[in-house]
């Protein structure tokens, strides 16, 4: 059977990272059937909703789905259920992919970019799996309701239950067991929550444990439970004693971007956001859409080739393709490959070029 | 009348640090009337419960509360409700102190060991405000109920109201306007939250910009609005362009960690929780009770001492006495005070001692 790619361009510099994916994606995967589709701002524009029906029926008929960005201060009046970032939240629920990878990866070529000093940064190699489709973002109760004396108040339901805690944390010891870094400080999966505090982060911790107990432990991977605050102190001052990192929707949201600033090459970061086996698993650069340089030829397209790169094994099986784009982005990165946010001054074309000229 | 202030030394090394910041009081503030009371651990080893009315009606009586550090692994299997944390969730909210503000503060003498670039962090002067009896943290409903299927579903309810929110705005507005820092890329009051995925983030937003436009525009004081995860991105990517952060109970406890970190100097940040004027104010070092080194005499009792000059400032009005303790931890400092988290070898005692000798 044919496999599908959807492209799922967007808004700001979505296009432009994604042009270089495909280019990279034909080269190395010429048979995979390539289709294209709207979200974000783009599809507000043109059919007043940030995630269409026929977008979403797309997404759930193909092998994989390749993202771009979507969102810009065009949008930021729009009901914020019309927003882009709705577009975003309503295609991961739609196609549940509860499982959020989130690679933090210092290219040793980029460590002087980073904001920490070198010897703490060279190397890293941390993974976040974040929980994408429950939590406060899903929880019902919402809203903001007008109290009689005309304040008002906002609310909204933190919840989780234990076969949503189960399932990821299967996928998170599933990656340590095939990444091996026992040896870390919190080597293993080390689980995140506000467990002090919140009873959705009590349950958390709880059921992480409890699932590691019945299921999990023969493994052999460790498992570490840590509070979320601690973790984004830990983050800054010994990144490298993690491994991955489990954490729930809204932790797993900041946690993965200060992770990914350390690294110093949020231009490089892809992500997965993958769903039980045998589904369509979506992936996107985890940076932005980027309005203020987009449509100038400057981002950095690796984060999407990247992505691509995660797509072509994850979800497409293609191990073989899936290697030979990573050799290629590592060595056009050694031999100068650099655009402005990497202080070098390749055009998203030229960064293109120089992968393919890799492949 | 006598002014009183309420020691609570609490756990692990608590009673140490707290120890030296007394022999500070006293040479200071000698007229000031020092009472001491149990919280934490201790409390729960003596009285079943880690804060007693008795003591919450000390601290409502007292004109400030210097609290050491609470909790330890010791009471890891006590129920949530118990634990030593309760102790400090209940008097902050007993006494309605839902200013909490967090200096991040990058002592020049100690930038070498900040995880960061030296140029990143010299000079690092950021405020954290944090709301601190609201949000997730004491929202109704929360708790943890079992399914007819035998699962579990865990909740909290994250909350906030018009007046809360109000309040702690002006709060941060009044420190910005006292820093005076507008230049800074964020400069003024940079307000923290959810707001594309959380109502109660909506609300929060908007509210602080509604009592902003009604009520504090005219302080010429910058507002600026930032989604969290960003945040957590930026502080490590360009720390200094922040001032003033304000944020929820929950973004606030996370990014405040996060925040100190990057000064490299944890056991020397301070921190205050203050009510409306005329209420006792509670101070506490930002650093935990440090178990693994408790009764060692090896903890670095600045924090203590800071959160002592902090309470001479903001509940006893004695701002002279206040800047001869900054004063004399400078110099202590650039005569090379240092205990074992600032790679040195001075016990605690004698990090007093260096205090008292510029006194
Ligand atoms: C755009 C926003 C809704 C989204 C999130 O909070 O999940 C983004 O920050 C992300 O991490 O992909
Ligand atoms: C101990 C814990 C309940 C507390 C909090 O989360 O507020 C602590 O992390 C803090 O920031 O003072």
């Amino acid at each position: 059977m044919t496999q599908t790619l959807l492209l799922l361009p967007g808004d700001g510099i979505g296009p432009e990272v994604i042009e270089q994916a495909v280019r990279v994606a034909e080269k190395v995967a010429p048979d995979l059937a390539l289709e294209e589709g709207l979200i974000g701002g783009i599809s507000y524009d043109q059919l007043g909703t940030p995630l269409s029906d026929e977008t979403l029926e797309k997404a759930k008929a193909s092998s994989a789905v390749l993202l771009g960005a979507v969102g810009g201060p065009k949008w930021s009046d729009v009901a914020r259920d019309k927003r882009p970032e709705a577009g975003l939240l309503n295609i991961r629920k739609g196609l549940d992919t509860y499982a959020n990878l989130r690679p933090a990866l210092c290219f040793s070529a980029l460590a002087d970019a980073s904001a920490l000093k070198r010897e703490l940064v060279e190397g890293l190699d941390i993974m976040i799996v974040r929980e994408l489709v429950g939590g406060v973002y899903f929880g019902q109760p919402k809203g903001i309701e007008t109290l009689p004396d005309g304040t008002r108040r906002g609310f909204d339901n933190a919840e989780y239950t234990t076969p949503e805690i189960h399932r990821i944390t299967r996928v998170a010891f599933d990656i340590a067991k095939g990444r091996g870094n026992y040896d870390r400080k919190w080597g293993g999966v080390c689980s995140v929550e506000k467990s002090n505090v919140m009873d959705s982060g009590l349950l958390w911790k709880e059921e992480v444990q409890a699932i590691y107990d019945a299921e999990l432990k023969d493994m052999g991977v460790p498992l570490h439970h840590m509070l979320a605050d601690a973790c984004a102190m830990q983050l800054v001052r010994e990144p490298k004693g993690f491994d991955v990192i489990l954490a729930d929707n809204l932790f797993g949201d900041i946690l993965s971007d200060e992770a990914s600033m350390l690294t110093g090459s949020i231009g490089m970061l892809p992500s997965a956001s993958l769903s039980d086996a045998g589904k369509p698993g979506l992936y996107e650069p985890v940076h932005g859409s980027a309005p203020d340089i987009a449509g100038q030829g400057k981002a950095n397209p690796f984060a999407a080739i990247l992505s691509l790169e995660m797509a072509l094994r994850w979800s497409l099986g293609r191990i073989e393709a899936a290697d030979e784009v990573t050799r290629a982005v590592s060595t056009a990165l050694e031999k100068g490959a650099r655009t402005g946010d990497l202080g070098g001054d390749f055009t998203t074309a030229q960064m293109g070029d120089a992968v393919l000229a890799e492949l």
